[in-house]
C-alpha cells in the first residue's frame, strides 16, 4: 500500500535564484526537506521536538536529478512517498513539480535515518508506524 | 593523469548550522559548489561571467553521501577532481573533510553540463581543455 | 491614502532556524524581501523581469527590529506599507505578525531606489504610479 | 580605549548572488553575523556552547546601509567595534569593505542582549568584561 502521496505547494521567492536567474541546486534540497518535515509533522512525528529530546532524523545519502530549472515566479508542487529501504533505513522519493505545466523539474531520493540519544541508528516506534502504513 | 587534486578551505559559520546544531544537509552543495567555481576560476572559466555571455553551467544530477556531520567552529577542506562523464558531461568527484582530523564528513559526485546560448549542450572549448588537462 | 495593506501569508521552514532553535536574524530580511516582490509584482513591477532590463531595484537602508522569535511550526503574515520618502527613494513599513496570537515578531522599514540603465537613481513611472496610489 | 577594530576576510561565493548578480541584501547580514561570532569565540564567549546552556545572544535591532553591492569575485573584509549600549545592551559598529579598493559597501550598527536560563536580559560575565576591555 505504499502509493499515498503527501505533497505541499510553495512558490519560488526572488533571492533563491542565482547570477543565471534560476532556482540555485541547493535550494531544491530546502524544498525537499521542508516537505518532508511537514509530511512527518502532520504524521506526528515532529523534527524539532525530536531533536530536542536528542532524537536526530538525519540524511545518509541524497539523489537529485536537476531535469529543468524554477525560475522567478514559478510557483510548485513538492510531493514525497515513504518507503522502508532497510531495518534502519527510510527513503523518500519525491519530486519537484511546476504547476503551470505539471512538468518534473527535479527528482530526488532522500534516504534517512534516526539516531537516538546514544547517537546510534534506531527508528522509533512512531516513525516506523508511518513507514509501514504506507 | 586524471588525478590533480584543488581544494579550498573553509570554516562553518553558525547560521549554516540548525536546529541540531549541525550543518544544514543544503548547505554542503553551497560548499561543494564554491569549490567548483574557485576552481573554474583559477582555470580561466568564470561562472558569473559565462551566465552573461549567456552559457550556462548547470548541474544535471548530484549525489551526496552525508558520513558524519560539521558542528559550529569546524574547519573543514573541500577537494575536487574532475573527469569527463561522456561527451556533453561532466563530474566533479568531491570530499568535504574537517581538518581536525581528516575525517570524509560528505562525498559528492556531481554531473554537470554546458548550455549554450541556444540551450543546447555543448561543453565550450575553455571547459573542455581543462577536463582534458587532468 | 497611504493607507492600504499588502500582506503574505507563510511558514517557517525547519532549515531557516539555527542554533538556538529560532528563525535565523538574517532570513526575515528574505521573509521581508519576498513580500515587497510579491506586492510589486501584482502592482505591475517584477522585480527579475526589470533586472533583465537593467533597472534595478535596490535597498538603500535596513531597519529592523526584533521583537520576539519565530520557531519552527509557526505561521505568520509579512504585511507591508509603501510610503515616498524623497523624489527617488521610497519606504517599505512591514510587520512580521504570529498568526497563533497576531503578536508583532519583527518591524522594518527598508528604504530602497531603483537604479536605471546609466546606474543613476531613477524611479520607473510604473513605480511612482503604485506609490502615489497608496 | 573603545577603538580596537577586530575583522575577519572572506570571499563572495556564487551562491550568495541574486538575480541582479550582486549579493543578495540578507547576505550581509550573514556576513556581519559570522564576523560578530568569530570575534566573541576568540574573546572566550562561544555562541554555540552559550545556546547549549541555555544562554541566548540575540539582536534586538539591526540598521544597515547598503553603499555599493559585492559582486562574484570580490574579496572583503568584515570588521566591529563592540560598545556598551546600555546596562544589558550593546552594539557592534560594523563594516564589510571591499578588498580592491578599500570601499565601504555596507555599513552596519547591530544591538544585542543576552538573555539568561530564564529569558531575562542578562549579560553573562564574560561578555562584560570583553564590553569593558574594549
Amino acid at each position: 500500500m505504499s502509493n499515498e502521496v503527501f505533497s505541499i505547494q510553495l512558490a519560488v521567492r526572488d533571492y533563491e535564484c542565482d547570477i543565471q536567474g534560476i532556482v540555485n541546486n541547493a535550494v531544491y534540497q530546502n524544498y525537499l526537506e521542508h516537505a518532508r518535515h511537514e509530511f512527518l509533522k502532520q504524521a506526528g512525528v515532529d523534527f524539532a521536538e525530536y531533536a530536542k529530546k536528542g532524537i536526530h532524523l538525519v540524511v545518509v545519502r541524497a539523489e537529485l536529478d536537476y531535469k529543468s530549472p524554477l525560475k522567478s515566479g514559478d510557483t510548485f508542487i513538492v510531493d514525497l512517498k515513504l518507503e522502508r529501504e532497510s531495518k534502519v533505513r527510510f527513503a523518500f522519493y519525491q519530486n519537484v513539480l511546476r504547476i503551470a505545466d505539471n512538468r518534473v523539474m527535479v527528482k530526488g531520493k532522500i534516504i534517512g535515518t534516526a539516531l537516538n540519544q546514544r547517537g546510534r541508528p534506531e527508528i522509533p516506534a512512531a516513525l516506523n508506524r508511518i513507514i509501514e502504513d504506507r
